[in-house]
C-alpha cells in the first residue's frame, strides 16, 4: 500500500529532525514565496501544497515544526497535520518570524544554498537577501551556514515509503518497454515511437520523469542525435541499434532507465561481432561501477571504475557521470558519481550512505550501428547495491 | 492559428533586444542548471527546454544571441534556430563563458535577481555566487546589476502572441465554466465539482493553471474554507453561495478567473437582499479598481481606487492585492496591483504598461450565505483596459 502524502511529509520531517541531531544544526529554515512560480526543491519535503505568500519553515533539532504563512495558506497546511506550530500574517512576514526565530535561540542555522549541489541550492539570490536582513533583526545572522550536507542527507537517503514509490515508478517504466518492445518493426520514426510511450502515460494519468519533449530520448542508427536530444525523424532499420532513455513520474518519484534493441537484418540470427562486444564492454563496465557501490565510497571513485574499464578495453571515456540519484527529480542533486570535472563542483566527493537511490548510466557509439546505452536504477545497501529496476542483461532483438 | 514555440521564442527575443536598447542595458544573462529541479521563471523566456548542466544564455544589446551549453545539449538548442552562437562545452563552463563576456564587453549587466519580483529572482544564491565568480575572472563584475525593471518589461508586456494564448486559456475556462454551470445542483460537495472540472481538463489535454488540488477552488455556502484553500466535504444547499476559482495553462499560458452562484430556496426568485447588495458593491469595487487602470498608472493606486469603495460603502477590506499579472504562470511576478504593506516589496511601486495581462479580484463575505469573489482578466491597452474575459455581471442562479 502506498503511504499518504501525509504520512510521507511526517515521515521526511522526522528524519529532518533526526537528521538535525546527527549534524548538530538547531534549526532549518525553508523560506519560499510564490512556489508555484519557482519552487525550491526542498520545499516539497517540507510542505506538499503550494504558497503564494512569502513563507518560512522551522524545524528544529528540539523538535519544533514551525510554519509562518500568509493566512490564506494557513487552512491548507493545517489539514496536512505535519506542524506543531502554524502563524499566520497579514502585510508582513518579518515580526512573527523574528519572534519565532528568537524563540528557538539557535546556536547553527541551516539554510538552503549550495554552489555545488543544485537540489541543495533553493533559496534565490532576492530570498536570501530578505532572509538575512530578517535573521540579522533577529540577531542571528552570524548563526547562518548553508544546510548543503544536511540536505543531501535528507534527500538523498530515502526513507521506506519513497524507496517503494520509486520501484513502483521503475516497475510502472518496465512495462511500459515491454508493451513497446512488442511494437518495434522497422520503418517506424523515434517521433511516432515516442508518441506510442507518450499514449501509455496519459492513459495511466502519469507524468514522465523529465520534460516530455525529451522523455522518452528515441535514437535509431548511427545517424540520430546522441544526448539530451529529443526524438526526431530517422526511422528504424534493419541492421541499426535502438535506444530509449525514458522514466515516469508516479505519486512524486521518479524512474530512469534506458533500453537497447537490434534490428536483425533478414538473414541474421544475433547482432553483429562489433555490436555484440560494444555491448558486453558496456555492460561489464557498468557492472564494475555497480561493483564498487557501497557505503562510504567516494562519488568519484565509482565513477572511475567504471570509466577505467572502459579506457582498459579500448573505448572511449563517456562524457558525463556514471551516475545520480533519482527521487522526486530523475536528476535529484546530492552526490554525483561521477568525474572531478570543475562543472560537478564538490558534488563528485560525496560519500555513498545507505538509503541512496541512484540511476547508473554509460554506453557507447557503435560506428554504422548507433548507440547502445545502459543505464539501470539501484538502491544502496548496508553492504553494496540493491537492483531495483531489472537490468538489460542482453541486447533485445527485434526479427 | 497559433504561434510555433520557435516563433514565440523568437519574438520574445526581439522584445528582449529592443528592451535591452530602451534601458540602455549592454547585456542580459539568464544562468541555470537542472532546470528540471528548479527552473528560473526567465528561462522558459530564452530557451523552450530543460537544460542539464550549467547553461548560460546571453541576449546583448547589439543582437547576440549567446548560448554556452553543455555538449549534449547543443542539439536541441539549434533545432530552435533562436541563437545565433551556440557554445559547447565539456568539463568547466568557465573558460567559454569568460570568452563570450570578454568579446561583448558589456558596461552594464543585468542578471535575474530581485527582491521585491520573484518573477525576476530566478538565479539562486549558489549559481550567484558561481556567476559573480566567472564575471570576475572576465573583469566585470564591477558592471553587474539586477534585471528587475528589465524584466518587469520583459514578462509583463506581452507580444501578441502570448496574448492570443490567454485569451485561448481564457475561452477554455469560460467554456468550462458554462458546462459545469449546467451540472449545478443542491447535495454536491466541492470535492465533486472540483473533480468534474479536473476530467474536463484531462479530456482536453491541458493542466490547472495552478496546483491541482487547489484549482479550481470551491467554496459553497458560510462555513466553507477560504483563500488559497483546496476543496472539501462540504455540500452544496439552497440559500447558500458556491464560488470557484480556476484556470486552465493552454500552450504555456494561464488564465486566473472567478464565478459565483447562488443556489435559491424553494420559495426564492430572486437572491436575498443582502446577498444582492454584496455582489453589487463587489461589483461595482472592481469596476472601480478597474477604471483606474491606465498605462502610467502606479500598481498601489489601482489597487487603493478598489478598496476605497469598498470602504466607502461599509464592507471590509480585502486582505490581498487587487490585481497581479498572468501569463506563464497565474502568478506572473512584475507589478502587484496591491497596497503597499511589506510583504509586496517594492511591486505595487510600478507601472502599468500596454500589452500587461492582469487578473483582477477582489470578494466579500455574506454572513450566513457564503463568499462572493469576482475575478476577471484584462488586457492593458495605449488608453485603458480590454476585457479579455466576459466580466459576469450578476450572480448566477441556480433553481
Amino acid at each position: 500500500m502506498a503511504a499518504t502524502n501525509a504520512q510521507l511529509l511526517s515521515e521526511i520531517l522526522d528524519q529532518a529532525a533526526q537528521l538535525l541531531k546527527k549534524h548538530k544544526i538547531d534549526l532549518w529554515i525553508t523560506f519560499v514565496r510564490e512556489t508555484m512560480l519557482m519552487c525550491d526543491p526542498s520545499f516539497p519535503l517540507v510542505c506538499p501544497l503550494d504558497m503564494v505568500w512569502q513563507s518560512a519553515f522551522l524545524i528544529s533539532r528540539k523538535g519544533d515544526r514551525i510554519a509562518v504563512v500568509g493566512r490564506y495558506d494557513v487552512e491548507n497546511l493545517k489539514r496536512t497535520g505535519a506542524y506543531s506550530e502554524i502563524i499566520p500574517y497579514d502585510e508582513s512576514i518579518r515580526p512573527a518570524l523574528v519572534a519565532a526565530i528568537k524563540k528557538v535561540k539557535p546556536k547553527r542555522i541551516a539554510i538552503n544554498t549550495s554552489e555545488g549541489d543544485p537540489a541543495a541550492d533553493g533559496l534565490t539570490h532576492g530570498m536570501h537577501a530578505l532572509l538575512m536582513g530578517i535573521l540579522s533583526e533577529a540577531g542571528f545572522a552570524k548563526n547562518v551556514e548553508p544546510a548543503e550536507v544536511f540536505l543531501n542527507s535528507l534527500r538523498g537517503q530515502k526513507t521506506l515509503s519513497e524507496v517503494a514509490r520509486i520501484r513502483r515508478a521503475i516497475r510502472t517504466t518496465e512495462k511500459l518497454y515491454r508493451e513497446i518492445g512488442k511494437e518495434i518493426k522497422t520503418g517506424q520514426t523515434e517521433q511516432q515511437l515516442a508518441r506510442k510511450l507518450h499514449e501509455r502515460v496519459r492513459e495511466l494519468n502519469l507524468e514522465t520523469a523529465w520534460d516530455r519533449d525529451l522523455c522518452p530520448a528515441v535514437n535509431t542508427g548511427p545517424d540520430t542525435a546522441i544526448g539530451h536530444a529529443g526524438p526526431g525523424k530517422l526511422r528504424t532499420k534493419r541492421g541499426h541499434l535502438l535506444h530509449f532513455d525514458f522514466g515516469v513520474l508516479q505519486d512524486d518519484y521518479c524512474s530512469d532507465l534506458q533500453r537497447n534493441w537490434y534490428l536483425l537484418e533478414q538473414n541474421e540470427r544475433r547482432p553483429p561481432e562489433a555490436v555484440h562486444h560494444a555491448w558486453k564492454v558496456a555492460r561489464d563496465a557498468l557492472l564494475a561501477g555497480a561493483e564498487a557501490m557501497q557505503p562510504g565510497a567516494r562519488g568519484w571513485e565509482v565513477d572511475a571504475a567504471a570509466r577505467a574499464y572502459m579506457i582498459a578495453q579500448g573505448f572511449p571515456e563517456y562524457m558525463h557521470a556514471f551516475g545520480h540519484h533519482i527521487g522526486r527529480s530523475a536528476h535529484d542533486g546530492a552526490t554525483v558519481l561521477g568525474p572531478r570535472w570543475d562543472r560537478y563542483g564538490n558534488t563528485p566527493y560525496g560519500l555513498l550512505k545507505a538509503g541512496n537511490c541512484f540511476a547508473i548510466e554509460l554506453g557507447v557509439f557503435v560506428p554504422g550501428r548507433g548507440y547502445i546505452y545502459l543505464e539501470e536504477n539501484v538502491l544502496v545497501t548496508e553492504s553494496g547495491i540493491e537492483w531495483l529496476s531489472k537490468p538489460q542483461k542482453q541486447l533485445w532483438l527485434v526479427n
